[in-house]
């Protein structure tokens, strides 16, 4: 009997996966990572009302979810300040930019993102046949001037930039954004991944402005909220730009208790603030490591520091892959010549600890 | 300035959207339903075992669920005899059913399903650009044979069957279905979904072969689960048609709480015994509310009881606004002649009690 006729599309695309998960690797080494200190999750956990909420929602979980999200996306626009017709939640913003990728992009269209950048991304984009033209990152910052310009010269549909950046930690200013959103290209996108904003110098971030037709900005509950688990992202843009997600979403994708976490983690402000400082602190302590092993700590407007170690992507390879065998889960850019870094994310005393101690052993091992 | 460019299959797709909630009825009428039974969601609810996993689990939401979903794909396995390289879990058979749409669908395909059988499905297809060839019911039951004879007629690459069906509650024989699979044209996938699997006759359900390698059987824990709110459903089918679905899918979409849920769920089958026994109680329950009203329940292999209210669409349509007016969430088939039954989930006494108790004045109401 035959297989199943796949499109031409999916023929085409590799098996491969963005990312390998760290219980995967928990898996291969038969023990459970010491310290989870590598996919940018917020180790200090979620708001107590959060949990509070989520065991009370269980009593509910029989009940689809809201399909059209109303109070968590009537909470987020009060909280934003803009009108709920702006705002569209879905699974993640891994799950958003699924969508936003199938809106824009079809067979042989150009899409722009810079080398480097977030693979999952990339993955949505072969996945619907588009063309990814990358640039370099300039001193490991994405380089706006070239994205645009790149843009300019493939007649792109849609740019990808993040900002605060993963995996460089790095940020533009709000008038660097501003000025590259005002320069965007008659008839490309600005996906505008925000996922760190929360952690980011407010002078990084360019007034949350929904007017423009073609940006959308993506945030999401799964790095300073604490809540990666539940998948909740969403997206601001105008509303026209939003109505179009309505033609193709998962109209019932958003499981009810996640989205009675989402709204009970934004309603807890002060606890979101205290994370924050938390993740300040340990944005010091992490350099504070780097540095008293000889490596350099780069400038972070996120929830993890990358930190360069000085040669090249194999060394650095074998620095994560020596910090794994000590218990240490921790990633690294994909791409050189950030690849010479290692990345590592902001947690409480103990994990940060167990790091600090696994570094010295762990630069040893890769030579 | 302009306006994002979507793609040509976006521009041509309406701004429907396959189901409309309750909770946006809810917000029209200003007042919550006193009795949600018409999404065929369990109101038994789901295991406590599902609900101390839920609270459990939240302290652990901090983190991206398992992408692979290993436990959850290993306990599926041995509950149902395969290997986890046949399991896909993904974010409840809509998820699956857009994932499996994606995988087999290109602009132009042709692909078969009943008229009347369910709405996300030719949501996804039309999103895809597939199109859609439909054959009529025949008494009430999904017509296997002339599904068959128009797949071959249209040289389709995917058929759509529920088994049990929805919105009918019909069923076919296990040797009926087997005699589908077994007729199914090369090159035609079967999406077999059994969402009503769990409420079903046994010899209702053919036995899970895995070795055909065009045929998908889905499952979830939205229905006699408990847990529609998690978003929890998976696919069972030869491993190579499972692995493909790697490269579309959304990794790590599936959330850590929903994982742990539908694990805990799994483990309790006592529990999902009882709720088999009340739902059957329910069932009957309804039937007689049906015939006390001189109205026409249909046989039912699923968690809800199609009633047939003996005239025509709008009539059910009244019948279905009257209800809701009192309170009484229930839906209906969309298309003639099922459009004359309005479909009424299982739930415990009281909710019912309300239903019996509304449906005189509403039969009365719609005239």
């Amino acid at each position: 009997m035959t297989q199943p006729r796949y499109t031409a599309r999916v023929q085409s695309l590799p098996a491969t996966v963005p990312f390998v998960g760290p219980e995967t690797q928990e898996r291969a080494m038969g023990a459970p990572f010491r310290a989870r200190i590598g996919a940018n999750e917020s180790v200090f956990g979620p708001s107590p009302l959060a949990l509070e909420a989520i065991s009370r929602a269980g009593a509910d979980a029989w009940m689809y979810g809201d399909p059209e999200v109303h109070d968590l996306r009537q909470a987020l626009a009060r909280h934003h300040d803009v009108a709920p017709e702006n705002i569209i939640v879905g699974e993640g913003i891994d799950g958003l930019l699924g969508y936003l990728v199938r809106l824009l992009v079809a067979e042989g269209d150009a899409v722009v993102t810079s080398d480097g950048a977030y693979p999952t991304f990339n993955y949505h984009v072969a996945g619907f046949g588009g063309v990814l033209h990358k640039v370099p990152y300039r001193d490991d910052r994405e380089d706006l001037d070239a994205l645009l310009a790149k843009a300019r010269e493939v007649d792109a549909k849609l740019i990808y930039v993040a900002n605060p950046d993963n995996p460089m930690g790095s940020w533009h200013s709000a008038e660097g954004m501003q000025a590259m959103i005002d320069a965007l290209p008659e008839g490309c996108a600005l996906a505008l991944d925000e996922a760190y904003a929360d952690t980011a110098p407010p002078q990084a971030i360019p007034p949350l402005d929904t007017s423009h037709p073609r940006v959308i900005r993506f945030r999401t509950f799964s790095k300073a909220y604490g809540l990666a688990g539940m998948r909740v992202g969403y997206g601001l843009a105008q509303q026209d730009f939003i109505s179009a997600f309505a033609k193709i979403r998962n109209h019932f994708g958003m499981g009810r208790v996640a989205q009675a976490a989402a709204l009970a983690a934004l309603g807890d402000q002060a606890y979101l603030e205290r994370t924050i400082d938390k993740i300040a602190a340990a944005r010091e302590t992490i350099a504070e490591i780097a540095r008293a092993n000889g490596l350099t700590p780069l400038p972070s407007a996120t929830n993890f520091v990358t930190v360069d170690c000085g040669r090249d992507g194999d060394y650095a390879r074998a620095v994560v892959a020596a910090l794994a065998a000590e218990g240490v889960f921790v990633r690294m850019p994909f791409v050189a010549p950030q690849d010479r870094c290692i990345r590592v994310s902001c947690a409480p005393g103990e994990a940060l600890a167990l790091f600090s101690e696994a570094l010295p052993r762990a630069l040893k091992a890769a030579g």
